[in-house]
C-alpha cells in the first residue's frame, strides 16, 4: 500500500493520505481509500476515523496527468469510482474528522465534505472547488453535500467563482467547521474524534443515518446523469487544452 | 384534564403543561395534548396558541420511568402518538409560539421544533436533544424539523453531542428564536402571538402551508421506519440499562 | 417593445423595466420579459443579462387595478405565465444579476429570487414579500427560492410579517447578496456579471444546473396547485376589497 498509511492509537484510525507531493487521487488510491475504509467499519477496535495527508496538500484533487491517458469510457468509469467513495464516506457508519493539512483542491475538498467534521490548519493552506477555473462540472453529490455545509449562496458563491478559500474564510462560509494550527491539528482532530467515538455507536449510527440517509438518496439519484456530464465536459476541445496545461509536482 | 390548563385570551389560546414537576409525556398526556389542539384549530374565537409549562421546566420529554413498563409493541404504539402530534402540530394551519419556561429535553425539544415561533428565558434552562447521551436515537420527523431551524451543521452538533444549550446558546444555533426573561416571556410570547394573529388567517394558513407542507410530506414518508428503529434500540441491553437509571421526580 | 429597454455592452445585456411609475407588471409585459430573456440566451454575443429598473421602483409586482379587470380563469392564465417567467429565470443557462434600483414588491421580489446574484441600493429603497398585509398568499415555486436564499427562519420571518426591509437588513436575511449605492449600483453589478461571464460558459451552466435542477423540479411539482390556491384566496371577499383599495401611480 504505498498510496496512505494507517496507524490506529485508543480506537482511533488515522488514515494518512500520501502519494507524491500532492497526494493527487488515481484510480488505484481511490479503490485502496474505499477498501481500506471497509475494513475499518468492520474492524470493532475501531471506534472512529481521522483522514488527513502529508505534506503540504491534504489533496490537488484527481491527478489530472495521469487521467489524459484514458479512454472516456475508463474515465466514467474512474469518476464512478470517485463518487462511490464520497457517498460511501457521507453515510459511514462510525465519526470521521477530516483534518486538512494543508490544500485541499477539486476532489479533494470533495472527500472532506464527506466527513462528520473538517478542521484544517490556518495560514497559507487553501480549500477550493475550483474546477470552473479550468472549465470543468462537480458532481451531483458533490453539490448536494456543498449545499448542506454551507447554504445555497455560499455553495453559489464558492462553485461559481472557483476561489480559493483560508481556513478562516471557509470556516465563515461553512466549508470547514474549525480552524487549527500546523502543531494543533492532529490533537485537535484526535479531541473530536474521541468525543465522537465516546458516544453509544448503535445511537451515533442511527442518528447520522437519520442526518443523512435522505441526502445520500438524493445524492444518487442524480449521479450517474452527472458523471456523464462531467464526462462530456472533459472532453470537449477547450476543458481539454486547459487541462494538458496542468502540471503536478510528483 | 390534570395534564395542562387552557386559558383563552383576546384570541390567543395558552395551553400550560402541567403533569408533576417536569412535564413529562405519557401516553395519555400526548393523546390530551393532540385532542385539545384539535379543538382549539376549530374553535373560531381562537386565533393562535401559546404552548408552555408550569414550573422549571417546559417538559423533560418521555416519562421514562412509565414507559419501562410498557410492551415493545404498545411502546411503538406511543411513539407513533407522539411522532403524529409533533407532525400535526408542524403544520397547524393557526399560528403557534412556544414559550419555553423552563427546561426543554428530548421530545420536550422535539414539540417546541414544531412551532412557528420559539421563545426561551434565560438564565439556567437548558434545551438539548440529548437522546444520543443515554443511547437512544431521535425520529426522521425531528431531525428535518431541526435541520430546517439551524441548518445541517449546527443540527449535527446537537444531536451528536447530545449538550445542553442556554437560551443564548439556542439562538445562536437557530434552535430558538428569541430570548426573553421569567417576568418577561409570556408577555413576549403574546406579543409575537397577537401580531401572527392578526393577519389573514387564510393568507396565514396558505403560506405556512407552502412553507411547511413539503417538508412534512418528508418527515411523513420516513416516520414509521424511524419509530421501528427508535423502538429497536430502546430495548437493547446497553440503553434499557441507562434508561432504568434515568429517575423523575414527579 | 414599451415596458423595458435592452443595451448591451462587453457581451452584458441590460433589460431595464420601464413600465409607468413603478414598474408593474401586466401580461404583456411578463410575456415580453420571457420572450427577450429567450432571445438574449440564444444571442451567443451575450454572456451575462443584468435586470434592472427605471425609476424609483425596480418594480411594485402586479398591476393590481389592471387585474381587477381579469375573469378568474383569465388571471390563473396569467399567474402561470408569471410563475413560469421566474422558474425559467431561475434554471437560465447564462449568469443573471438582478440590480434593485428601488423598491421590490411582491412579485419585483419574486422575481429577483430567481437571479443569481441580488445587489440594492442603500436608502429608502424597500424588498418586500408583502402579500400577507393585503390578505394574498405567494407561490409554491417562490417560497422555494425564498427558502434557499435566507434559509427556513428567515424565510418564514419574510412571508409572515410582510414587512418592508432595507438592503442591509435584506442582506443580514440573504433576501439579497450585496448592497449598493444609486450611483454605483449598475457598475458594481457589472463588475459581478463581467465576472460570471468570464467563466468557462459550458462549465458554469453545467454547476448552474447541478445547484438548481433538483429545485426547479420541486417548485414546478408544487406550482399548478399553489397557483390554483393563490387564485381562490384573490378572489375572497376580504382579500378582493383590499385589493380594490390599492392604486398605482401610473
Amino acid at each position: 500500500m504505498d498510496y496512505f498509511n494507517i496507524a490506529t492509537n485508543e480506537g482511533i484510525a488515522t488514515m494518512t493520505l500520501s502519494r507524491g507531493k500532492v497526494n493527487a487521487f488515481n484510480e488505484d488510491m481511490v479503490e485502496q481509500i474505499h477498501s481500506n475504509l471497509e475494513k475499518l467499519e468492520n474492524d470493532e477496535k475501531v471506534k472512529a476515523v481521522i483522514l488527513t495527508g502529508r505534506g503540504k496538500f491534504f489533496s490537488f484533487g484527481f491527478d489530472i496527468p495521469e487521467f489524459l491517458s484514458y479512454s472516456k469510457d475508463s474515465f466514467i468509469g474512474y469518476l464512478t469510482k470517485f463518487a462511490n467513495l464520497y457517498t460511501y464516506l457521507f453515510i459511514y457508519p462510525k465519526p470521521t474528522v477530516v483534518a486538512l493539512n494543508g490544500h485541499a483542491i477539486a476532489g479533494g475538498a470533495m472527500l472532506s465534505l464527506a466527513c462528520d467534521h473538517r478542521i484544517m490548519v490556518g495560514g497559507k493552506a487553501k480549500i477550493s472547488l475550483n474546477e470552473i477555473t479550468f472549465g470543468a462540472s462537480v458532481f451531483a453529490g458533490c453539490v448536494e453535500m456543498l449545499k448542506l455545509a454551507t447554504g445555497f449562496n455560499n455553495a453559489q458563491k464558492i462553485l461559481y467563482s472557483g476561489a480559493m478559500f483560508t481556513a478562516e474564510e471557509a470556516r465563515q462560509l461553512g466549508f470547514i467547521d474549525q480552524v487549527s494550527s500546523d502543531t494543533q491539528l492532529l490533537d485537535d482532530a484526535g479531541k473530536i474524534a474521541l468525543g465522537l467515538a465516546g458516544k453509544d455507536q448503535t445511537a451515533f449510527k442511527s442518528i447520522k443515518g437519520l442526518l443523512r440517509n435522505p441526502i445520500s438518496e438524493k445524492m444518487m439519484e442524480r449521479e450517474r446523469a452527472s458523471v456523464l456530464e462531467f464526462a462530456d465536459i472533459w472532453y470537449t476541445e477547450s476543458t481539454w487544452s486547459n487541462l494538458q496545461g496542468i502540471k503536478i509536482h510528483t
